[in-house]
């Protein structure tokens, strides 16, 4: 970062995970001289208050928003439309609206009409996160080495695009400047097709009858734990990522499906030199993750096996 | 453990990362006055010279099980049966036979026949690993707080049984009894189903032609590198279970493929209810295996979003 010019005033709508670690990042780098949150949820606006995470806060976002020169929207995606609609007619000249959400094509569909003119609009993904959320769940520290994805549409003033640019990378992360459409074919196979497929073998193995749930736990260290954590995320956010991304991520599962036959067919016929080949792969794919920064290196990520507290109170869902 | 009567000389045949964790485990805790190492691949028996990890090295199994009171085959599950006919003749009456085979229906099948009267043949699986492989991959404390089974056939001498699970529980497992048919069905769902998916996943990532590998890795933080992990385990083992596991395994996966059918229906209908309750559901499950020690409560299990250095050799494969 050299010499970030701090906004003067942001507002943050809706303080999840993504909202709230935005918010600590702003306070400990000083990226805005002051900060506003905007949450419908009278039980988060009370603990962002406990928190200190804010210098105002507001339950009605088209008074929240007025006076800023930066407005983050950290909804999920389908709440966008609405959410635009209510602030649009308060925005004014010289404003950045950006959002932070999983899926583009609709974010720049749904938000786009409703902003007047000179007020520029500059659709942001962090791709960060973890399993946890609320406004406990954020650290300012999330950002630091992951990948941002901008994709403004092409009428987007470019100063505004630089400024978000700087915000963006001023908070650890690496920018990158995309297509909305790009970006949600990236996103479905790198994301969105993990999640769905964690999420599904989740209900299978909750769902078989001759081996019990507790035994599914117990023995979880195979390899099932694993993909409970992204199963773990939030049921609202990734609700509304499938639905608006449709389209590729039902394309996405297709091949998967397409490659699952395949595979169960190597596996029914006993072909051991192709099963050998897929699987050596795999290896190739981790390693460039691992030199690439985006994963640890440490056996198990780093995991102890040694026995663990119960989960405390911060896991806040 | 409560006055554990150490074995004379303990054959461990397979040094990855299972056997060379049980005898770093052995040697710290003092389970063997006489730890034997047996492998067949020239480099690994001078690697567990130089890590000094035996107190003498074989590679013929043959002449390295005799005067042993226990045998440990920590060998990919297809070679049991050849690796059992080769040392039966050799076995001494006391001698207990155990291995750390993931599947356990084909170990009885194979191992069992070739054994001589007098030679007691207590199956075992810890279910425990990292996706680390090779000699240099193991660690003394991989089996703390984690589940070892034990598949004994009715036959076998309780006494023998007994003393098996005093070493694993030596070794800091939690000891569980069951017949290898259930046990099969169990680790299908929460082991072998997780790892054929990884693998898949990985592989359907790998091709997308419009998506780039580069793209792939940079952005694999949004859920994917949660999946590479388990995919990078050892190809030969792997490939074994799958074969030996046949059965149960293609039962899971025509169970998963169904709810994933299911899943994508919802999906194309915009079924919003249906997909909130079923992404509830699974932090439920999650919950269940932090609290019971399966798993860490810290978010990302406790990564860092620090930049990592690169992998280093220690990542033996």
């Amino acid at each position: 970062m050299s010499a970030f010019a701090p906004f003067r005033r942001i507002a943050i709508i809706g303080f999840g995970l993504i909202g709230s670690s935005v918010a600590r990042s702003c306070r400990k780098l000083g990226l805005a001289q002051e900060l506003v949150c905007i949450d419908r949820d009278p039980a988060v606006r009370a603990r962002v208050a406990e928190l200190g995470l804010c210098d105002s806060i507001f339950s009605d976002a088209a008074k929240g928003v007025a006076g800023c020169d930066q407005v983050i929207l950290c909804v999920p995606v389908m709440a966008n439309a609405a959410l635009a609609a209510t602030i649009g007619p308060h925005l004014e000249p010289g404003t950045i609206v950006s959002d932070v959400g999983s899926v583009k094509g609709c974010v720049v569909r749904d938000v786009g009409p409703h902003l007047p003119p000179g007020v520029a609009f500059v659709p942001a993904h962090p791709v960060a996160g973890t399993e946890h959320s609320g406004p406990d769940a954020g650290f300012a520290e999330l950002f630091q080495n992951r990948w941002c994805i901008l994709t403004p549409p092409t009428e987007t003033d470019p100063t505004a695009i630089q400024r978000i640019r700087a915000f963006w990378e001023a908070m650890g992360a690496n920018v990158e400047v995309m297509t909305p459409d790009h970006h949600d074919r990236v996103l479905a196979i790198t994301s969105h097709l993990p999640h769905l497929i964690a999420y599904n073998i989740v209900g299978t193995a909750d769902d078989m009858e001759k081996v019990t749930q507790s035994e599914v736990i117990k023995f979880s260290a195979g390899g099932f734990r694993d993909f409970t954590r992204i199963a773990a995320s939030d049921p609202t956010m990734w609700r509304d990522v499938f639905l608006t991304n449709k389209d590729a991520v039902l394309e996405m599962l297709g091949r998967f499906s397409e490659d699952l036959l395949a595979l169960q067919r190597m596996i029914r016929w006993g072909d051991r030199d192709g099963l050998h080949a897929l699987f050596t792969r795999a290896r190739t794919i981790r390693r460039g993750i691992i030199a690439q920064g985006q994963e640890s290196p440490a056996p198990d990520f780093g995991r102890t096996n040694a026995p663990t507290p119960p989960a405390k109170a911060t896991d806040a869902q």
